[in-house]
Order: C-alpha cells, then structure tokens, then sequence
C-alpha cells in the first residue's frame, strides 16, 4: 500500500479526495491535514461531512512547518487540495523528497509567470519547479505524468472543456479564424466551502460571472493550444460542470471526422464516455466520468460540442486519482470505477 | 399620503417592506435606513437588490443617533426590520412622538421577560412599552392593532401556525390533554441576509433545527393559549412557510365544526385563503396570502391542518403592512391585493 | 375598457395573460377559453391554478366552431396562447372582424413559408395572413404593432437574444463573418404545461437540446438580419431565460460603441433594464423586464452580451400586453409596472 | 457467484437495483426484465440510464409468461421492482422453484387483507404466500428474513419511520395514549418513473398529500405495533425521504433512557448511524444508510425524532441487497459500504 495524505481535507475537493483515497484498493491515507490556523483544527472529519460517518474515521489535523518538512519522507503520495498561495509556497518543502504532489491548486498550472502573476494577483518564486509540473489532463498527459514528480491537476473548466476541444484541435479540425466559445456552467462548490452571501441559496439563480477574463481562459487557452472565449456561469446547483462549446471547423471537414477524432483518442478512456445524445449533468454528478457529444452542421461548417463532468472528482479530485494511478503504474481507473455508477 | 421610513431595508424583509410601500397608493416611502456602521450605508437599495432597479431609487441612509431621536417626529409610520436588540434599544426614541411603529424582529412580541430573556439572550428594559405593544396578527387583533402605537408584528412561523390554530382553539375544539404537533420548513430567507455556510447551495437540504427550543414555540403557545410542540425545518428553497400540524381534536368534533370553524372566522378575510386541498408552497411566494386546508378522521379524533404563507410577506412585511393598514383606517387590503397575484 | 378573451387559458403562458388582463386597468377580460375536447373545460381556471384564487373568477370553455366564429366580434383584444397549428387555422376567423389578434403561438412569425414548414412540420395556408402580420418585439417595431391587426408576438429565445443584439446589428457594430454564438437556458416551462417524463423533477437536470435545429434560430436570424448559432439548453428550474452571447465585432469598434449603441437604444424603455453587472435569473422573473449586460475585449475585438427574461412573461404574455398596449394607444408599459417588482 | 435478475429494472427502483447487483461481489445479475407489453423492451438499460453507460451492458427483456415460469428455476434470487398487482399475480410462479424472492412493491407487506384490500384496490388472492411472507426490515428481522423464500420489502416511509420508532416501542418507552406523529418529505423518484404533471419541475413545490389516507400509515402501524398519525409530503428535490417524529413518551422516561434504547439497537448496525444532530437529506441521498437523532424534554414528557435515507436505496434497492444479503448468508453489508460514502 502506498503512504498518502491530504493537505487542505476541510474543503470539497480536499473531502472528495478523503472519500476516494479512503476506499482505493492500493493507497492508505493515514493522514488528513488542514492549514495551522484553520478553526477545523483537531476536529474529526465528519464533524464537518457527517456523510463520511462510518466511512472515514480521521482528524483534521494543523499542518505546521515543522510537519511541513517531514510530509516529503513520510508519504509517497501528497494530495493538495490547497488555496494557491498554500501550494506556490510550500512546494519546495514537499518536493524534497520522494514523495509524489498532485497539486489541485493553480500555482504550477501556467508556464507563464507573467500570465501567472496576472490572473493569480501574486508573483510566481518557483521557476524551476514550474518547469518540472506536468499538466495532470489524464487523458493527454499520461507518460509524462507518470515520470513526474509534481502534477498540475487541471480546473474544473479546463478539463472539460479540453478534453471535448483536444481532439479536433489534434486533428487539426479547427479552423485557425475563429476563437472556440466556451459557455460553460458549474455548480455552487467550485466557489469552494467557505460562508459567502454569493454563494446563499438565496442569492443564486443563473448567472455568468468572470467574462473576459477568468483565469481558466488562459489555461483553456495553453493547454488547446489557440485562444478562446471562455464565459462561466454559476448555477443553482451543488456540483457538476457542463459546457457547451461553439466552434467554427476548418474548411471542408465533416462530420465523420469529428466523430472519427473522438472515437480514435477516446477508445481506450473509460473515463470519457461518448454519448448519442447531448451530456445532462447529473448522469455525470458524483461519478469521475467526463460525458462527451457533438454534433456538426457541415453546410455552415460549425460544431456543437457538449461535454459535462463532476467538478470536484473529473474537475478536481478523482482527475488526480487518475493521476495517482499513472504516477505509480496502477490500474488507471483504480479506485474510480468499481464504485457505483 | 402618509410618510413612513423602513429602518433596516438592506436585509430581506426590509426590500420586501420597501417593495410593498414604495407602490403602496397612501404611504410614501422617502427614507430608507441602515445601522450607522452597516457597509452597504450611502449605496443605492439597487446596488443590493438590483430587481427593484426602475422601481425604486432609494438610498441606504446610516441611522446614527441624532438621526434616530428626529423619526419618530417625521414620519406617520416606522417600519422595522431590524435586529432584536436594535428594536429593543431604539423603541423608546421611536415611540417618542407621533409614529406608529411596526416591529418586525422578536423584541416586543413576548409579555413575560423570563421566557424572552431566555429566548433572546438579553433582558427586556422596557416593561412598559412591553405592555402597550400588541401583537400584529392582523386577522386576530384588527381592533387592538387600530388603537396601538407599538405593533409587534408577529414572527413568520407563528403566523403560519396560529392562523391554523386558532379558529379551532376559539371554537373549543382542540383536545386539552394533547399538545398540537406543529412541523413546518421555511426556505433559506428566513435566516436572513448574510454570509453564512449553512445557507450555501452546497450545505442546505432539508433538515430540522431548533427542535424543542425554537423561539417560536413560546410565541406560538402564548397567542394560541395552550402549549405546542414545534419542530421547524430549513428547506432547500428561498422563500415560503409550509406547516403541518397534527392535532387531536376534543371529544365528539365532527368535521363539520372544524370546517365551519374556519369558513366562519375568514369569510371576511381576503388574505386567507381556504382551499379544497392541501396548500402548496409556491402558490403562496411572492403573495400576501395565507393558504390553508385541513382534513379530520372523526374516527380517531385527529385533524391534520395545512397552511403556507411567503415567509417575508405574510410572514413579515405584507403582515406588517396589513398592521399599517388597520392602523390608519386604510383599506385592509390596501398595497397587497392590487397587485399580480 | 377594452373587451378582450384569452384562448390557451389553461397553459403557463396562458394563465399568465389571465393574471396580467384580470388587472390591467384597460381591459375587461371576461372570457377564457380552452380547446373543445380539453379535459379541462368548464372547470374553473383556479382548479388548475390554485395562486389564482381570490383574483380570478373565471370558467376555462370549450371554444366550438360556432363561438370561434363570433370572438371576431365579440372583443376587441384576442389573445392566442394556442399550439401552433390551432392558431393557423383559426387566424381566418378571428382576424374576420375588427378584433385585434395577439397570437403567441409560432403560426405567423416566420415569412418564409419554406423555412416555416420545415420547423413547424406542417405546410403554411395562409400566405396573405402571413403578410399582414407584424412581428411583436415591442421595443423594436412599435409602430407597425399599432398599424397591425395581427400581432406574432415573438418567442422566448428571440426576444432575449435579440434584444441584446439588436442595438449593435442595428449600429452596424457586428462582424459580418462570424455569427452571433447564442447560448441560452430556459426553464422547465418553456416546455408547456403536459404530463412528460423530460420535465419530471427526477430527469430534469441541465442539457442542450435541439442543438443546431432548433426552429428559434431562423426566427432570430430572421429579425436580426444575419444568420447566429443558438444553442438552448433546459435548465432545473420552472421560469425564467437567461441567453449569453458571443459575438466578433466589427473592426475597429470600442467598447464605447457598444455601450452607448445600448444607452441610445434603450434610453426610453423603461421594460428593458441596462445594468452594470451581468444579469442574474431571478432578478428578472415573475417580471416583465428584461436586463442587459455586456462587456467588450477591444484588444481582441469580441464582446459578451447577457440578456435575461421570464420566458412567460418578457418571453411571452408581457411581450403581448406590451403588444396591445401599443395597439390601443394606451401607456406602454399600462398593466405592467404598477405592480411589485 | 449466485445468479439473480431484477424484474421491473426501467424503473427508479429497478435500475438501483442494477446499479447495485451489478457491483455487488457475490451476486451475477445477468438478466433484466420489464413487462411483456413495455415500450422499453429490447432497449438497453443505458438508453434510460446514461449513468449506467460504461457499468452495465445489459437489454431490458419483455417478460412474457413463458420466460416468468422458468425463473424460479434459473435465479438463486429473483428482486421485484414491479407494480403491485404485477408481483401479486406473477407471485405463485416465482416462487415454485428454489428462488428466493425479494419483493419492493406493497404486494405483500400487510397480513391482512382486508386492510390490504382497501389501500390497493384489489383483494389478496395468495393468502397461503402471504402467510409465509417476511417483511424485510433487514435490521429487525434479520432470522425470519434468512429462512423466508419470500422477503416484502418495506415502503419507503416506513423503513425510516420504523427505524427511528421502533427502538422506543421494544423498550417500552413509548406512551400508549398518544400516537406517534409522523411528518415526512419525499423527493419526486419516490412517485415512479413516469410521464404526469405532478411531477414536473413546474408543479412540484412543497405539499402534503395522501393526508390521513396513505396506505403506508397501517404498514407502520402493523410493524411498530401501535397506531401512528402519519403525514408525507412531496418535496422539490429528486431523492430522499426525511422524516420527523414526535412523540409523547411513557411516564418518567429519561433521556438517557432513549438515548440507550438506540445505542443498544443499533450498536452492530453499520447502515444505521446514530448522529449527534438531526439528520440531513443530503449526507444519506446516494447511500445505504439511516441517519438517526432524537432530542428529549423530559419536562414535558415528549421526544423528537428525526430519520434520513434514501429513498430509493435504503427505502427500497439496497435494503432488499441487505435482504438478500441475510437470506444468503453474505456479509451483511456486501455490496453496499464498499462504495464511495
């Protein structure tokens, strides 16, 4: 059994990290951590999810540094479900050793610094490590993944939005004039567990928020490979992302094409489903799969594309699961798949 | 017109009272206050609730003291949708003139300062303005709400209880030696207008609270005129009241007094609404109506009683303006019913 | 007052033109009527619509040939919440007298009458009909409406998506070689008042559906003048359209532009709200307004347009009330405003 | 491996069912059925179930009477998600064989068939089954349930009413002059998976129905052992039944009385949890458990209980796995707590 832990338990995608790597066959997570400060300190983790209740039985415990400085020995796998400041800072500390980081955070996600630096609000001090991070996009990145000791798991938009934009943009199907635009909408827990009044149920209908200038347009925009246009929405909704993307498709490409692409890279996915009809997000709610569909309109030479996830599992946490799995040669969907659908 | 002020107008039941008088056709709101220190002082009422934008264009005035010692002076009618204690601290100064005041919080509404000391957290100073007050149930109290200038207006959970309750406790029909089961759930605006983590998307289903210690049994016992055991519930929507009670019913009550019990005591009364079925939710949001229905077991000598209410309409501010209403020999209805229904 | 009916009283918009005529201070809305065979005639519209007891005292008839014959003259106002094909076939007889004819169905939007058998299944027979009517956006073709006996009152996406691009079509501020990508979402009853399982709170969660086919996309590019790419999804919830839009600007154009292309638009429309955050949902619903946002990328040349309605009120009965207030001379927002926002 | 089917799987309950069985360790679910005559015959499970996309490769098979007969020769464990009357009558052929069957629908829960008669609409032919029939309250009847061929599995409601009541009824802790209070909501999956327009998204709020009437008040009344008042809801949510109780205590019981009373009963149950505060909707919906919590007055003499499951799991799918379980000397939770919390 691999040693792992968790640092930042008390969040969604740090407990959703907690339910997955407490029931995976090939990991014993001994340890759950929470920043020193934290008011959740020594409290056991169903206090705050009861639902782990008979499941789990851990405490969150205060990660001071001079636990930091040991994490890197004590564990082969460290989990950060950390705020992005947490994880810039502290990796240095964890990377000393042996152990594997899968960081959900956006510190090492941008090669940029100064795009980094922009979208952040803080300047990046780790050069060199963010010329090791791999981006954990499991579907694309797995060698690389696997031979790297600090994975960059994806956001929740990114992924989705990749994984249905990659494999025309491979193909080279896409045509190079028009930005691809990304509407996408995701449940209240990407705003992450904190008292907010944005986040009350009085407060939130449907709404977009962040035009022009979300910090995961940039990464879409890396990671693809070209720019887009990216406009998230808040919904009233727990959990699940799904976004709808428009693209204009390079001259003459048709419809088998695009099917064509998708059905050769995803062949051997059993995360991404490719569905016959558009993706609803509660077929993809609570489970690590990411739900795909297109359809093409070859006289106008437009593409829909459909593609929804579970933000804190596809988007956060099962995602670097599955990054686990490749980092440490286990069966990919370890841990994921035998659960219920 | 008659000019009136609501103190408090940031949080829900103040917009809602705001709302209501701002259309209302013989009360003109010119003033809108907040606590002196509230950070949404001096910003248009807007800028927090941007549906009333082209309906209202009101600012957010901070109250401080000199401010305060004038209203009772300037104004016919204060409205108060304000914190417990502030109702409780500002009342004498309120009362000082010739304003009719109309309390929305809990301050003035329990004759015994035992039971509202522990249920409020603070000792009640003001004994004898505690005794003119009178309790703003608007079906019950028309005539001692016309003559009073301090009404407390009843909270959202008793009006919805007692207006069930009461036509049968005056008929004599409840049992003695039972006490009335009361379950209801209230949407999340109940809890007011803040950041807070348990009125997220994320956290809130449905779930009872406060279960045999709720400040709104004593309230209800104590205008009802028997005890009650009251269990409320927060339900994962905005705004509405559903209560169900269970009741046994003394010996021998057919069916027939408990219906003519309730078509007597709201022939005259447009706001209840006596239905053929069992109250929904949603035909009551955004209205000033309370919906009730009933159904009796003779056999057993049980009744189950329905009533839904908008917990900050009926359950605050079109209540309030129901007290106004009578208070000024307007009509009854006058500001609620014109209106869409 | 202005005599006038609704037929198509017992759907959502139907019942929601019942509640606005039942208050509007120029018109006697004396009859509703249903289809011959409904399973609801004779029944009393608040039997289905229990929020609308206390307000209306209205039968839901059966509409025979015979009565159909004499609405022509009987009223001055008729109000078609009908299915598509009933007010095709019906348009001869009611447009037969000096009625004016608000028709809210799809029946006499589309000028092309290949395009319309191709989204509406059936073969259009009424060509002449077709060429009087005028198209409903209120905001946009107001004169016409007062000239025009036979109003096609826009439908929901339309109205919310060209409301937002209107204004820069009409400055000329769009790019002629991308199309406008509308992406929208509706709530559940948009899809009509039916027993389905699609609408059923257990499968209702948030999907595209007609995705490239839908038969409001030829009806926005119609009335915009250019062809767009609309996507619509059905939300988990039961009002309300919220339309994000992406559009490339013309070369050149500044974020001034835009916005004053909106201000000079819009300056008199006390309906449309122009406001300074992307539109929330509920701000809109149980409303008849629609608000505005957009934001522009001038380095890159595209912008971000919001636009949100009630989908039965903006989306359809408000939309028409608007439509019969300008027929009749009467204030343009009568019915409308006055009440709670 | 024991081989097994479920009858009935297009349903809610039937693809739980599936979703379970197919994960479950010692069972092989190689065959599912729907009635001869369904429109979801010979389509694949996934087409009505996306989520299942990737876990389940299964046809639903139409059950004509042929293939009924041989069943209870093919399968060690037949599971009924069927109509009422479906498993009444098909009852004498599935059980001619070695089977063991494990019924979810009402057709053989109440001994009596008088009473049976009058909550179901038709009289009870099979007395003789009826005798042998064992209701399936897996943590109260485990014995009788691993010796019966024929297991009723209870209702929803009384599987979370009798799990919080029936700990104080064997100790004795209950008052015999008042009956149990029971008010409990259900989301919508509780109502079947069918087209109706009382369930769609436009019509559900929040409303008591079957008030006095339900025939899950003598099934509850049956198991406990004393009458109860029993009241369900339909809430806005998919899934869950959250059920409150109050109850009048026997004389001079203690809290620490109740308190044992459960702590003792369900000290070896993993699928109970007994909380330290009321149960919520969420932390059970997806999940096995029961949550319980229960506050007393000794003041007074009353008890408030609170009980979560999932509606279609512990109320129905995965209390028959407990069932079936036990019957076959399994582990009492195999197939049910491995799974993600």
């Amino acid at each position: 059994m691999l040693r792992c832990c968790v640092v930042g338990a008390s969040g969604y995608t740090g407990s959703e990290l907690v339910r997955l790597l407490a029931k995976h066959p090939n990991f014993d997570l001994s340890d759950c951590f929470v920043s020193a400060g934290s008011q959740d300190a020594h409290r056991p983790i169903t206090a705050l999810y009861p639902g782990l209740q008979g499941h789990v039985d851990l405490t969150l415990q205060p990660l001071d540094d001079q636990r930091l400085a040991l994490l890197a020995q004590q564990f082969d796998a460290i989990f950060l479900a950390t705020p992005h400041e947490a994880s810039h800072d502290w990796m240095p500390a964890l990377t000393a050793g042996n152990a594997r980081v899968f960081d959900l955070s956006g510190a090492f996600r941008l090669p940029d610094t100064d795009v980094f630096a922009q979208h952040y609000g803080f300047a990046h001090q780790h050069r060199a490590l963010l010329d090791t991070a791999v981006y954990g996009l499991a579907e694309w990145h797995a060698p690389r993944i696997a031979d790297s000791q600090l994975i960059a798991v994806p956001g929740c938009y990114p992924t989705a939005s990749l994984l249905a934009l990659k494999p025309l943009a491979e193909a080279n199907l896409l045509s190079a004039e028009q930005w691809p635009v990304i509407n996408a909408v995701s449940g209240v827990s990407g705003a992450g567990r904190k008292a907010s009044l944005n986040t009350s149920v009085c407060e939130v209908s449907l709404q977009a928020y962040g035009v022009l200038g979300h910090r995961h347009q940039p990464e879409i925009a890396q990671y693809l490979g070209q720019p887009v246009l990216f406009t998230p929405h808040l919904g009233n909704f727990k959990r699940g992302i799904l976004a709808t993307i428009a693209v204009k498709l390079a001259s003459g490409v048709t419809a088998q094409q695009v099917s064509d692409a998708y059905q050769q890279r995803y062949a051997d996915s059993p995360v991404v489903r490719l569905l016959d009809h558009f993706p609803r997000l509660d077929d993809v709610v609570n489970t690590p799969h990411c739900d795909l569909h297109w359809k093409v309109d070859e006289a106008s030479g437009h593409a829909v594309l459909g593609s929804a996830i579970d933000n804190l599992l596809k988007g956060a946490a099962s995602q670097a699961v599955q990054c686990a799995n490749l980092a440490f040669q286990l069966a990919p969907t370890a841990g994921l798949l035998e659960v219920r659908p």
